[in-house]
């Protein structure tokens, strides 16, 4: 019986799509995970190990020979293999680029060529193309010959001898015109929608949102046609990207398989723990620069996490929209004036409103009327120290060619946070004591 | 030379797509973009309402006369009219309605019914149906009658007298089939990917991300055929649901319009902010709690933050982790004791690496070996609450049918700031005192 189930188990696989393998994988236990690993079959093995996370595929690659490797790795096409091969072991990768042939082995390494967030490192080299001085229907017998069409061909390529891109054809005008019809006729030539392989993907991915997109030529320098860019490579890439960007908000390096070993999530985690203890140490030497001021007067100490609180808050706030806005390119540099105007009106309401609910408050609970005024002070002045940080960080750090996301709210947290402090106890120190 | 300015700018206008309008719109503070707005020819009006983001939305409308509105309702298919009939005035919404015909009356009032975040809320309507015991000819020719396809027309879709689906037909088996095949014999009639008005797009997202679709059949519970849900509307959820994701993690409400008045900004912004403030004024109460030993120990006050902030990083990480994990399907309920193991572990790790180097830290800096070692147990103790809470919270609020994302930063931040001063001043109380 636990043969047949086993067999039962296998023929379920059979059936799945490579895709929902994957899916399982992920969501198995290791021990688990590798069982049902050894039962896919082999011809799917290279699939499967492209739609994998990347945080999974190593411990699905720890377990296959040179032999398997090599199967999986043939099975894919020339894009598909660019993604894989870097995981690969160098010689059994040295092995699988020798047995293509020369235009695939030429694909590989141009797919490789091409940094990681480039149009190059998406694209596919499968793709139909025709001449402009024939007819539709000479194009439609064409397109009978072929056993299956490349995936999402919404278009076919119009080129020259050159391989020259000269338009597009999409089947909506194959099919829509008469057959006598010839392509250069109902091609379309003009305004043409193209990206180079050097092109940003985001871009890319922003062009395929905004027209609505299925498949776009990637062409050279020489408008020679090169590969295609799908929609389906254009929803990955903005799944990982936003992937990453959720990560790295909450301080995860990478995406992290859940049943990782101990000690690789402890890797995946460190770097962001010890950034952030570095600036709460700053922070701890900032208190401890009102050492006296805190001995005399030890509200300060249970106040002053609310007034640093609030900042951080508020800032994540301006600085998340500002940074949204300038990845949408909706920023224009000549803007920043009105958005800080508006970010400092912004931080000046939420001071005196917060600000004053919370001297209230103190003032009541500590029996002490000038306690509760410096509170309103200090909350409103860390506000409007929040927001010109959370305009300028980001303005500033596209303005030096940074990405402006990258650690944008531990900058802002650290800046509040000793900001906070600093300003409270401060304030507290002049008038109070 | 205005004026010829003006006239320049208009042409320009009027050769751009409607999303490079709303694009350009978004851009703009509001008095230029009403200018800009004004100058847009009135029949692009409607499919740039629909383009510009909700929150820039409103400030368009407002512009607007009820002819105009009318104007620009009448210009749109029924799916789309669906999406911006909530936000016309209800005599112009009647009467945009009652001047339809009543099947698609009745698709915009289908399409009104379901709730954002189902495939009825993204569905659209415009489709081609064929019969299948046609030969693949008749159909060519039947295509030919059209002057346009459907946008993302990779199939189409077959259905019998009662409009029930028995299978779908791909523009690649039409095109790769000899003319005289009959629909019945290259159609794909098992195993067909649908889904149903009632369907979380979430899930249909999933769908069309693992298996790379272009459009997919909508179908009721009698199978026949209903709508068809595409990939430019799948990407567009998930542009959406994603930038939710990520501002409502810095606390914004909604996506904010970043020229809005200020007012409108601060009512954005300000439920978050109310949040943070109790669970700060908590923390705050629990730092009172201790008030005497702060007085005998002042170095306390200074470390207290140290402890709390080290809790909240490592808490978002491990919530962070498992509530995307649950999002992807990823977590099954049994699997819970094997994440908890891990992330404790990982808490432990990190508890005694970064609690031993700063309890040196403070050891050093206060010349008080004690205060050291109690700065190790807080914050390796403030590690495994984070890690049970980062655990524990999102599956329990996932078996209590909730959402396990929305406000679990928030909760678990207020749980390591208070359970963090807690355990570090009782300790210290205990201890040292």
């Amino acid at each position: 019986t636990h043969r047949q189930n086993l067999a039962r188990l296998q023929r379920k696989l059979d059936r799945l799509h490579p895709a929902d393998i994957a899916y399982i994988l992920e969501t198995l236990p290791l021990d688990e995970r590798l069982y049902v690993w050894d039962l896919v079959k082999a011809d799917k093995d290279g699939d499967i190990l492209l739609e994998v996370s990347d945080a999974v595929r190593p411990s699905l690659l720890e377990t296959m020979d040179r032999d398997e490797l090599k199967t999986a790795a043939e099975a894919l096409d020339a894009d598909e293999l660019a993604d894989l091969i870097p995981d690969l072991p160098t010689d059994v990768a040295q092995e699988v680029l020798t047995a293509l042939d020369q235009r695939e082995q030429a694909q590989v390494r141009e797919a490789m060529s091409y940094a990681e967030g480039t149009v190059g490192a998406l694209m596919d080299f499968d793709l139909v193309k025709v001449r402009e001085d024939v007819t539709l229907e000479v194009v439609a017998r064409y397109l009978r010959r072929f056993d299956a069409l490349p995936d999402h061909t919404d278009k076919l390529f119009v080129v020259d001898r050159d391989e020259r891109l000269r338009g597009i054809l999409t089947l909506e005008a194959l099919l829509i015109n008469e057959p006598e019809t010839p392509v250069s006729d109902v091609m379309q030539a003009s305004e043409l929608i193209l990206f180079r392989a050097e092109d940003e993907a985001r871009q890319a991915a922003h062009a395929f949102e905004r027209y609505d997109l299925v498949s776009v030529p990637v062409v050279d320098k020489q408008r020679r046609l090169v590969a295609r860019l799908t929609v389906s490579d254009v929803v990955d890439y903005i799944q990982e990207e936003n992937e990453a960007e959720i990560l790295s908000q909450a301080g995860l390096e990478e995406e992290e398989d859940i049943f990782a070993p101990i000690l690789r999530s402890v890797k995946n985690r460190w770097a962001w723990l010890a950034i952030n203890l570095v600036t709460a140490v700053i922070a701890s030497r900032v208190i401890n620069l009102f050492e006296d001021s805190i001995a005399q007067l030890v509200a300060l100490a249970a106040l002053m996490p609310i007034v640093a609180g609030i900042g951080g808050n508020a800032g994540n706030q301006t600085i998340t929209m500002i940074v949204r806005a300038i990845a949408m390119g909706q920023v224009q540099p000549s803007a920043w004036r009105r958005l800080m105007v508006k970010e400092l009106g912004v931080a000046l309401i939420n001071g005196l409103v917060w600000g004053g609910v919370i001297g209230v408050f103190a003032g009541v609970v500590y029996q002490n009327l000038p306690l509760g005024v410096v509170m309103v002070a200090a909350m409103a002045l860390n506000l409007l120290l929040a927001a010109t940080a959370g305009v300028l960080i980001p303005l500033l750090r596209q303005r030096l060619g940074r990405d402006p996301a990258l650690g944008s709210s531990v900058m802002i947290t650290a800046l509040t946070d000793s900001g906070g402090f600093f300003i409270f106890l401060g304030l507290a120190t002049l008038f109070l004591l």
